[in-house]
Formats: structure tokens, sequence, C-alpha cells
């Protein structure tokens, strides 16, 4: 069995969501949205990001994580925003050893949804057909409950293919 | 006595200076740059920085933080590199409950050179000339006493308002 935490960061919100894929099936297990307060300064709300994606990772225990790799904004000081919740996102599972893949929002549209230009509404549709009787938590839940389900397919070929070669790759523990 | 760190964050180098502020004096404590292996992955590379400012953090054990706030680059990729290099830079200190203070480039060239569009060189010689004795490790690493310097100077400000008001402000410990 593989466990899989996806993130969908963002300062405001940060979206997290965990299946299991165990013989090519997936199966959800949590989804949740760490919030950080608007009233503190920069570095205590991403201090806040991260202690709260550290104990989703204490928790739950994932074995890897995949993490949608950011739309570029024409605004320069929300790509900036963005960029240093993302960081702190990146890095929680990073310094618990669990290795960390990025897609492209393109890529996880494409695996959920069958269509790399989807709508945000198509998505969460197919997010609920795919791990049935999950409650997802909001749209950011479902985005990053939308990028472990691109990771789990991955994964999932992935996981034949290291079972071929039996070779350890990339970062930290990667199977249990 | 105030013990200040100053970063520069960077995902390839972030600079860091310590610098010690009594009575109105400062004194160069140690600086030094953190980098990051390119050919690992974003997260890994993110963990490097993170964990090499949490050691500096241990050994030096600052009361105060200071960052300069970030040129928003023209280059949306580079801003969004940058940011999630500075996430984690803020997120060193803010982890270990010590404030950190952001500075505009500007506010950090006026408190140490006397004029805000001072040139990269002048910075340097200046942070030479107000810490004498330091060898300073790079071009990043004079950025971040430069940032460190600035703040002790806003610091020795605020210490004797905080001394005649004597109530405790911001996040965490503030003084010793």
């Amino acid at each position: 069995m593989v466990r899989v935490l996806g993130i969908d960061p963002g300062l405001q919100r940060t979206g997290w969501g965990i299946i299991d894929l165990q013989d090519n099936r997936m199966r959800h297990v949590a989804n949740g949205i760490v919030t950080s307060t608007q009233s503190l300064t920069l570095a205590e709300r991403l201090d806040q990001l991260h202690t709260g994606l550290i104990e989703v990772i204490q928790t739950w225990s994932p074995d890897e994580a995949a993490v949608e790799e950011t739309f570029v904004n024409k605004n320069p000081v929300s790509t900036l925003k963005l960029g240093q919740a993302r960081g702190v996102a990146l890095l929680a599972p990073a310094r618990n050893g669990i290795p960390v893949t990025e897609y492209t929002p393109n890529a996880v549209k494409k695996t959920v949804v069958g269509a790399g230009h989807a709508a945000k509404q198509q998505v969460e549709m197919m997010v609920s057909t795919l791990l049935p009787g999950c409650e997802i938590s909001g749209a950011d839940a479902a985005d990053a409950l939308a990028v472990a389900i691109c990771h789990a397919q991955h994964a999932g070929n992935r996981s034949l293919a290291a079972s071929l070669s039996a070779k350890p790759t990339g970062y930290g523990r990667r199977y249990r």
C-alpha cells in the first residue's frame, strides 16, 4: 500500500488530502484545509501553515507527497505570496523524509477529468466520483485530493517498475 | 543585549549574519552562506536551506530576526523561486519563537549607507566599516549583515521605548 498526501498551497488556505493506493485501487482517507490568521505577521502565518501540515503528516503518516506546480500569476505580488506558502508546504514532507513530486495543473486535470482544461467544478465532481463517500472540506481540499489522485495513478505505474528493478530511487523512504 | 539574525534568502544561496547590540553599540558575531544542491528536487533544496538556517539559530541563539523585503522580479519564474526560498527562510526563526521583522531594500540601504539607492559594493564596504574586523563570507552574507544592522538600529530605538513601557509586544520572546 502507498499512502499519498496531496497539497494545494496558499497563504490564506492550504488544502490537503490523503488517499491510499493498493493494487491500483484508490481509497479516500482524509482531507482538510489549514488556514492562517490574516492579522499575524507573514512569518507567523507561514509557521501556522507549516505546523498544520506537520500535524497532518504526523496523524496520517503518508509515504509520498504531491504538490501542483504553480500557475505563475500575472500579479507578481500574488506570485511572491504564493511562492512563500508553497515553499513552506513543500518543506513539511521534505523535513519528514517524504519524497515530493510536482505536477503541472494540466497533468492533474488530464488525469482526474480526462481533459487538460477542465473547470474547477468538474475537478471537484470527478474527485467525488473517484473517491466515493468522501466529504470534501472545500475547493482547496478538492484540488489537494486531485493532485493526490494524479500522483497515485503515476505511483501505480512506478510501483510495478520498482518491484521489477527493486532499486530505491529519490529521497528518503519510498514505500512501506 | 539583543542578538540579531539577518537573512538574505535565495534558493541557490541564502546569506546570514549575526550581530550583537548592547547600549546602542553593534558587534559582529558571525556570518555565512547556506547553499542548496542544484541537482536535488525543489523540496529537498528547501529542506537544505531550512536545515542550514535552523543550525545557525541553534548555534547562535538570536533574539530577533530581520529579512529584507523582496524586490518583485520582472521574471515571474524567478519571483516564484525566490518566494519559495523566502518562505522557508522566514519560517526558520518563526518556528523557534523568534520575531521576524521585514525591511524594504531602500530602508536597509538608507540605514547602512545613508542613501536609498546605494550600489551593492557600497553596502558591503559600509558593513565592513560598521562592523570592524568582520570577515564577510560573500555578497549574500554582506546583505544579511546589512539587514541585521538596519534592524539593530531600529531595535535600539525600540528597546528604549520598551524599557519605558515594559509591555511585551509581538510574537514570542523579544529580549533576553
